[in-house]
């Protein structure tokens, strides 16, 4: 199985600039028929449009892609496979969905892709424990039809129908966050197939406890680190009961700044509220035209509380009457699941909507998170930046968390454009990171924030973070250039 | 700065037997001498007395004193103190209130024990950020003293007035948890001393947002360390707002099958309980002994509820019924600050009625977690263990998060009874690790546990460990003996 060297230097697009490649070496033969006898022949390839699938998430990072893919059936078979890969010093990039937004897929150093959807069984539902075990094919949407009669419901909602096994390796969050956290707060238990191919529990195997003391935190550790550490095979996650009741609103205010008061006034309220999304004047513009609506072309907030009865009706009551008092000039209540859904159906389509204003160009969503006292003034900021750099861009955010998104409209064969793009998202992360915040709430680091991240935790974190990599993934192989 | 041997034998008590200390060394005067000035000579003692304070926690783990207590008066200190260890190759001991139970601050290896008490400022209240910075010196009751008039609280309670950056360093959690979630759900960043002396901010200097998908979760990974990878001198941690009313609740049921059957239909109800904890008929009978109550000698829940006006009255309605249903036959409820206090006396002061049951003996407090719907099995089960064995315990716990305690009561100078306590105390959490569960929901592995904890994480996940361990402390000076 000794490897053939390539030596092809790939073409860098300079106006990405995140990734660099180097020479590259193909897979032996040998090694391909060693990856067919693992997991059989119909599940690997090497064909260059399979390949180039596998080599790109839904972002504007550049395609880079993995040498080969592979499907294997279970978690045998991608000890099997890391073992081999971990043996020849060949690269490893776990890929679910696809999904991300940072080029966490992207093969910098090539090697091999393992697919893991053709594993989507969901393993068992505790349901008097409110848990449930899924494999890494199982998506939340899925999860969440096979929990219909349950009366449970797994809330962590990043917009996509992404891999929960995923998620759990992204530390994805999304709108209902304020209320039911993220994927930090809602994974019990992890089964990783380690670099080497061992299979390690994080919290035991088999276990779904709700709490434990019982030394060192790995599951916390492997939740969000973007496959550099490891391969998620399985995912016990905790459920919640589905709510008595749902009511979701819109209300439209004079400034940010209004918008963004009533929140932290409902958040001190202690209104349990469950979403609170914040979408701009030109957001909401784009969201009219897109979905044919006559909304306020206002900042606005779109809300939505889960409840029994009368608790829900208290809910609603003060909030409405926070929104009032700053000043909310229209307000838009939905009951029903059918008016719910025209109503978020906007919010959903956020990303569309802009993509729509001007046909043929891409979207770069970046996404900070910053303590909540400062966001009227990173959001007002935001916008003169914006403003100022002649750049097409909206936001919208998760604003119960102080989390929000600037999308960003790019021409991806216009270089100058996207510098400008790229030059802008790294000035947000560092206006985020001066306000005390984060480069990143939820969308990770990938490719993309790397600097950012050594910015943010500071030369003892990251050489904390570098020294934690190479004890759990010694050689390096584990999807190599991200985070760090 | 030689050090000199003592070459002295620490005598073992054989039925405790979780430690074991072979030659000890003392610490040489030079290196004292180093020590004082870096703390100033008033702030260093090697006095037999200081010294064996410092060598024990609330538990009847055997004191295990070290060479010298040093107090340190702000982070520099605690840098230099390190460093100088360090270098020396001198074990170090963080101390804060010395209220763990699992023997976490018994110096096994001599060394230094770093009281962190001295550093006691509330550093920076950001109430509109739900969020505060605490240095080691400062307690729970004390920061809920300070916030009484901002509208926030700070909820995690495990009944000790505990240091917080102590309760961070052991993942503390308690009787709020069901609701607020344990320290790991409120720890939103950490300043560490390392053990080499240098200073990390696990999330990044200053930063205190409610999310982030930055890196590994550096946080994460000390809370719950058990000082066994560095000294925690600063905590920012996650407030909350204050309910708007409260109301406690005690019901006594038939058996604790139905006692726990109406947590599971509570929770399953989402009703959105603050506290739920179940204490067993001889616990009730020891608390009515000692607080010379009146209350059912049978299996009770005392509950609370957290909410504003509707909410509240709601709640309280939806599991009056649930217990009602499942065969509750007294019900007292206390809306005023008074009556509650009296009703939680009960509660709270469960580990003295136990020991006023037996005038002489000690408390041997042990801990277990397993899913929710296992907890009558395992319930009734150790009721029957305590039955067979003779010893004389209570059960009471944490019961909607599936966690409770079994206090036993042991003459410290019976070594026959102390052999068979700790057996007890194994079997129980070899029981929950049967159930799927963890043999600690709260206490911790500290020196007791370690066997427990191989069983309960597997030769990986323990090997995964000692990996963190190993890169994190390298020289294994950071509280040794603890955890693995």
């Amino acid at each position: 199985m000794a490897r053939l060297l390539r030596a092809a230097t790939w073409g860098l697009f300079p106006w990405r600039g995140y990734c660099s490649r180097g020479t590259q070496e193909e897979l032996s033969k040998g090694f391909v028929e060693a990856l067919k006898a693992v997991v059989g022949t119909p599940y690997v390839s090497t064909a260059a449009a399979v390949r180039a699938q596998h080599g790109q998430d839904e972002s504007v990072h550049r395609c880079q892609p993995p040498d080969a893919v592979v499907w294997p059936q279970n978690v045998d078979q991608v000890s099997q496979v890391a073992a081999l890969c971990y043996s020849q010093g060949v690269p490893i990039i776990p890929f679910g969905t696809g999904t991300g937004i940072e080029g966490g897929v992207c093969a910098v150093q090539g090697g091999v892709c393992i697919n893991l959807t053709h594993m989507d069984r969901i393993l068992e539902l505790n349901a008097k424990d409110f848990s449930v075990v899924v494999e890494p094919g199982v998506t939340r949407k899925t999860l969440n039809a096979y929990l219909r009669d349950s009366g449970l419901w797994f809330p962590v909602d990043p917009g996509a129908d992404a891999s929960l096994c995923g998620m759990a390796a992204t530390g994805a969050s999304g709108t209902n966050a304020v209320r039911y956290g993220t994927m930090k707060d809602n994974v019990l238990n992890l089964e990783v197939v380690l670099p080497d191919g061992r299979l390690l529990h994080t919290a035991g195997r088999g276990r779904h406890f709700r709490k434990s003391a019982a030394g060192y935190n790995l599951t916390g550790l492997f939740v969000g680190s973007e496959g550099t550490l490891g391969l998620i095979t399985a995912t016990t996650l905790r459920l919640h009961p589905l709510p008595e009741a749902t009511v979701a609103a819109t209300c439209a205010f004079p400034s940010v700044q209004a918008a963004v008061d009533s929140t932290v006034n409902i958040l001190q309220a202690a209104v349990p509220i469950a979403r609170i999304e914040f979408l701009d004047d030109v957001m909401m513009d784009a969201c009219n035209r897109h979905g044919k609506l006559n909304c306020s072309v206002a900042p606005t907030l779109f809300l939505e509380f889960h409840g029994s009865g009368q608790a829900l009706a208290e809910q609603v009551q003060q909030a409405e009457e926070i929104a009032l008092h700053n000043g909310a000039s229209h307000f838009s209540w939905a009951k029903e699941a059918e008016a719910r859904s025209q109503l978020w159906a906007a919010r959903h389509n956020a990303w569309y909507a802009m993509l729509a204003l001007r046909p043929g160009s891409k979207g770069y969503s970046t996404d900070v998170c910053v303590p909540i006292s400062r966001l009227p003034e990173i959001v007002v900021q935001t916008k003169e930046d914006l403003k100022a750099s002649g750049l097409t861009g909206a936001i919208v955010g998760h604003v119960g968390d102080g989390n929000f998104h600037c999308i960003l409209l790019v021409d991806p064969d216009d270089a100058e454009e996207l510098r400008r793009v790229k030059a802008f998202a790294e000035q947000l992360g560092r206006r985020a990171l001066a306000l005390h915040g984060t480069c990143t709430g939820e969308h990770g680091i990938g490719l993309g924030k790397r600097q950012l991240l050594q910015e943010e935790v500071g030369a003892v974190g990251i050489e904390t973070m570098r020294q934690l990599k190479a004890t759990l993934d010694p050689r390096g192989l584990m999807n190599p250039g991200k985070v760090l």
